[in-house]
């Protein structure tokens, strides 16, 4: 792809690029942040109407069970499920990622130490060991480092490359996000969940930024836990429900201490003792946002869509199709300004997003490290619309310092056009040094 | 109130009645389960479409700051703050009842503990209970049932009477729902919350069936923790986002261990430990669900309105009148039928709401208990709508075990003459025994 007609070419042959039109675009936008908040999908303002007007307005309570809304965390875990590897009756919409993580890794750590403890006396190891990436996403760390400190394990955190040698068999869960949230890293799902359970580890996965992105096969990968995100590349709304999966081996082990009654074995027997539910159910706790949860349930069907013209197979191609383009694109159009990808070139070992940073030894023509939000400010200006990150000053890890230009390439509704667009403005913005500009500098609060 | 032309009068009187017209009522529906779910303001419908038109569709990320969907839990905790006695900014709207009670619960164990560990030697109590209803909403005694094993406390059950005697020195916590979810009892918040911290005890108020219902004054009580709900009488919508208050003194004492990214001092520095906000922002986790909230802000400028005709003392004038009309008219109307009120006659110590039983020696022509199902189902098909809440067999208590009808009378936008008629449906469901319908005794699950 080297040109504009190449790019309209590969757009007229996408088999996908009737998806575009389930979604309702801002005109001239070039959004290259569904990997932070996807974007309206055409169907649900008249869904969400619906729920509002006649579901709500009309119905009132008798929508609990006539429209169906208190089946809704199951009903809409079941189309979330076959983009995971998951199957029917495993999946529950609810909650927010961070409190349905505290469920699974709560109740992994539970378990892992009930195994330590059940093991033959010779082959008793000291569990105490909750691993992750330092530069994993925060909220994910400081929900392990309340329940570490409540159960009194050991939060460790390491580098990417130092996962797999920190599998000791001192270590009881193995945390991590699967597709990196900064530089679009994809783990090896598989390898890491043999290794961890070859040292009686359990894992606990984060698919904030591979479901609906990326194929993710949790029962191929024999995986323990996962939980993940409804308002990214599932194009559920601002703050949609998250979701929460447990191994059928694992699910009916443990309650999870958030024992509300919606996790009961019977939630309208209104008896004073908890009973948990039996499968993925007890992992319910309260009542769940309905509104946001038929707008989650419309970002969903579009996978429906998907699923006729070939699925998470044909998304992934042309998620590979569309990153691999716009890093190519970048070393040709924009050579000489410094730019780099850190997002592996090795599709097997990227997301779906492509993360650049600005040189840290910038030429007099070039943006450094401390022009990069203003790069995207600058972007943003023209109607390319990414998001910037900015590096950990403490961090041990060089690469966790870097300061982050983000741009999300989500199959579904970008074009290839998008990609020749957007280096486009990019080599304009750095051409025209259009990041020195002061209204490009004033930080504010970014998501 | 005699008379249907009584009952007209009154409305026309009502200074209230002009805020029934900021409500989308179904036509010809007397709808008496705004306790349970509140029906939908008129704005709401407009508002959130705005929401996921304009605000997701159009503005996509920049809607984070510029729409205010980060602040909205403290914006919208600002609007709940004044119907409950707290100040601005000791709210926050989000999560769900269930989730925040864990969340102030977790806290308030912790804060006695400390507290009886701080004690001077002689006064030293083993502070081991937690004392609550056995009849409380089921789901707070789940999550506390959780807590306690946790904390190797004992969650102790007691009926409405006993509760007083209850309190010895051995209490760490007494939880309460402030007005009861079957009976409509409230309690005396400022009599309970002294004689708790008399014996060095902590509250925890759940206002799920108060706040907006009746006036609150948390700080007036000098009570400890509140939690609440945003779809009942605050008409927030299904699922509405729930709210927790804690008081000054408490607040950031301690961390709450769902330690997520929103209740982090610096949500968007991304550093990998965990540094709690200071205030009641450190009772946030995770991203909210937007839709959801903006119908929760929409049902609390309800209250805005209220507040210019009297607010809520004028709305629990209106509250106390139409209960003392309904429990009065089925004296009267519904006489020799055997129903009678559950719900205290003293106002000060009466929700929103009225409870009914049948009598459990019927004559021939009165229902049974085993009929209160059906009579509900009957008013129902009448277009009267309350509920029932079945009792709990295995309770020691009787009051438990009464299998009730259950009727709110919300004074936003019930009018005297929807009770007048409500009582004449009812009489006519007695009169022509329509409870013994098999239509109507067919059990399902019911909210």
């Amino acid at each position: 792809m080297n040109t504009l007609q190449d790019a309209r070419a590969l757009d007229a042959q996408d088999p996908l690029r009737s998806l575009r039109d389930l979604f309702s675009l801002p005109e001239g936008l070039i959004y290259l942040d569904g990997n932070s908040l996807g974007p309206l999908p055409r169907a649900t303002s008249a869904r969400v109407q619906q729920a509002v007007q006649s579901e709500w307005g009309q119905d009132l309570i008798q929508s609990w069970n006539k429209a169906g809304w208190f089946a809704a965390p199951q009903r809409v875990g079941d189309l979330i499920a076959p983009l995971i590897g998951a199957r029917s009756g495993e999946v529950v919409a609810t909650d927010s990622t961070s409190i349905n993580l505290f469920k699974v890794l709560h109740a992994s750590i539970l378990i892992a130490k009930t195994q330590a403890n059940t093991a033959a006396s010779g082959q008793k190891a000291s569990k105490n060991i909750v691993l992750s990436e330092r530069s994993n996403f925060p909220t994910d760390l400081y929900i392990a480092q309340a329940l570490c400190a409540q159960h009194g394990l050991q939060l460790k955190l390491v580098s990417q490359g130092e996962i797999a040698g920190s599998l000791t068999p001192e270590v009881a869960v193995l945390m991590l996000t699967h597709v990196h949230y900064r530089s679009g890293h994809m783990h090896n799902m598989a390898a890491l969940t043999q290794a961890a359970q070859a040292v009686g580890a359990l894992t606990v996965w984060d698919l904030a930024h591979s479901a609906g992105a990326v194929p993710v096969d949790l029962h191929g990968a024999n995986a323990d836990f996962a939980v993940g995100c409804g308002y990214k590349y599932l194009n559920g709304g601002p703050g949609a429900p998250a979701f929460a999966w447990v191994h059928p081996r694992h699910v009916s082990a443990f309650e999870q201490p958030l024992s509300g009654w919606w996790g009961h074995a019977a939630p309208f027997a209104f008896t004073p003792g908890y009973t948990a539910a039996s499968g993925i159910a007890r992992y319910l706790c309260g009542t769940q946002p309905i509104l946001s949860m038929t707008a989650l349930e419309c970002g969903l069907q579009v996978f429906e869509a998907a699923q006729a013209l070939g699925g998470m197979a044909a998304l992934r191609h042309k998620s590979l199709a569309l990153t691999d383009a716009f890093m190519q694109l970048v070393q040709t159009q924009c050579a000489g300004f410094g730019l780099h990808s850190v997002t592996p070139a090795a599709q097997a070992r990227r997301g779906s997003q492509v993360s650049l940073v600005c040189s840290a030894a910038p030429a007099a023509n070039q943006p450094g490290p401390a022009h990069a939000y203003a790069m995207v400010q600058a972007l943003i200006a023209r109607g390319v619309v990414g998001d910037y990150r900015a590096g950990d000053a403490s961090a041990p890890a060089a690469e966790d310092r870097l300061h982050i230009m983000r741009f999300g390439f989500t199959p579904l509704y970008t074009r290839f056009e998008d990609v020749w667009q957007a280096v486009q403005h990019l080599r304009a913005v750095l051409a025209n040094q259009e990041y020195l500009k002061p209204e490009f500098n004033q930080q504010h609060a970014v998501t």
